[in-house]
């Protein structure tokens, strides 16, 4: 996947070299350019933003320097621009899972107090990334991109599937443990000990169903449960 | 406010060092510090991870390293310790706001599969950035951060007020316009150039209301409209 970045702050993306999102980009399955809006203005002191039209506090981002820099953007990347904003639809991993197939996308980070209201006829998707306020776009880029990143095949590696992760089947994990079998007086749950496979797989789902009810009944509720999930629920 | 953040990756925390957190630092208004988990494994290879016990893909961040770090950190920080997990309350400007007012935060980081289930005995709060999977707690830590610090009291200079913006009043923001007064063609709304308090007040009123009816019906369900907003909705 191809991504191009737009930002004021360049420098902020270097995060997405550390981690799996670093080795992605090493092992060529994603190229990210970045881009700074600050280097098409056509202002002399390259300023970026200016006061809003009927007074009121903040600076807003001029049209031009982000219009020129989007339509040098789009020569080297055919994908369709999401911008982050809050006007947009929530970021969840049905997004996620939908934006993974694209094969170039662009990204527009907003600063400031927003955006001339004119940019919009250039994007063609916002999204949010939660029902909070930032100090910038840069920071919905960065776990949006890593969120999407990490579905395309073969960015993670065997070890770190994806299939049984929290939102992945609408249900959050079940409780994991590692050595010691003994860590300051707590036990690990016997069952996982037993080498038993079935009754760890029934173990396991029971604990997703009972987290999930209790702390995401919004989650829980638009589950089908199955017979066993039934009885396991009931079990005790 | 003192943050001190517990993670495998301690370069990815640079990312705020620019930009608004940057100055807050600067400033002395935020101190963060930053803990690399590893730095506390009790294994010779500075292993922090293992096979979970009743088997399945990857990897299970052990409870020695980090309960070791915590315990460490909890020297020189008394706040609460934040899990940044799927299980939690989803981040929202309300939890920005009651979190802004605490002296002392600490945020512990995840990655890999998950923790050794054992941590949460150490745990004050767990808190999800949204319904979806990231590579790392570090990429949920970064925003929530941002957006706690933006409301501690001179963190955003006079120019930067955050009260007019989305969410803050439960509503979207209204379009913001700058100069140049056309842009490729489109005018800047005559009434932001009338000089005109009360109408431009009005309409950017009647703009909000319309932008959240469209883009956040559910938002707009919890607002109590004013008399004066039924009238601007129902003028057209």
């Amino acid at each position: 996947m191809k991504i191009s970045i737009l930002t004021l702050f360049p420098e902020m993306f270097d995060i997405l070299n550390y981690s799996i999102m670093g080795r992605a980009q090493k092992n060529s399955l994603v190229s990210i350019d970045v881009h700074n809006i600050r280097d098409f203005s056509m202002d002399k002191h390259k300023k970026v933003d200016d006061y809003p039209y009927g007074g009121g506090a903040g600076m807003v981002m001029c049209a031009q320097p982000i219009v020129d820099c989007l339509e040098y953007v789009k020569k080297i990347n055919k994908g369709k621009v999401i911008f982050l904003g809050p006007r947009g639809k929530t970021f969840d991993q049905e997004i996620a899972k939908s934006l993974c197939c694209e094969k170039e996308l662009i990204f527009l980070c907003g600063h400031y107090e927003g955006i001339d209201e004119r940019v919009y006829n250039y994007i063609d998707q916002e999204i949010s990334l939660g029902d909070f306020v930032l100090t910038g776009g840069e920071m919905a880029c960065i776990p949006l991109v890593d969120s999407i990143c990490r579905l395309i095949p073969g960015v993670l590696s065997k070890n770190e599937s994806f299939q049984e992760e929290s939102f992945y089947n609408g249900l959050l994990e079940y409780p994991q443990y590692t050595r010691p079998e003994v860590f300051r007086g707590e036990k690990v749950p016997e069952v996982l000990l037993s080498g038993h496979h079935d009754n760890i797989r029934k173990w396991r789902r029971k604990q997703s169903l009972i987290i999930t009810k209790v702390k995401r009944p919004d989650m829980f509720k638009r589950i089908t449960l199955s017979k066993e999930d039934k009885k396991l629920l009931k079990d005790d």
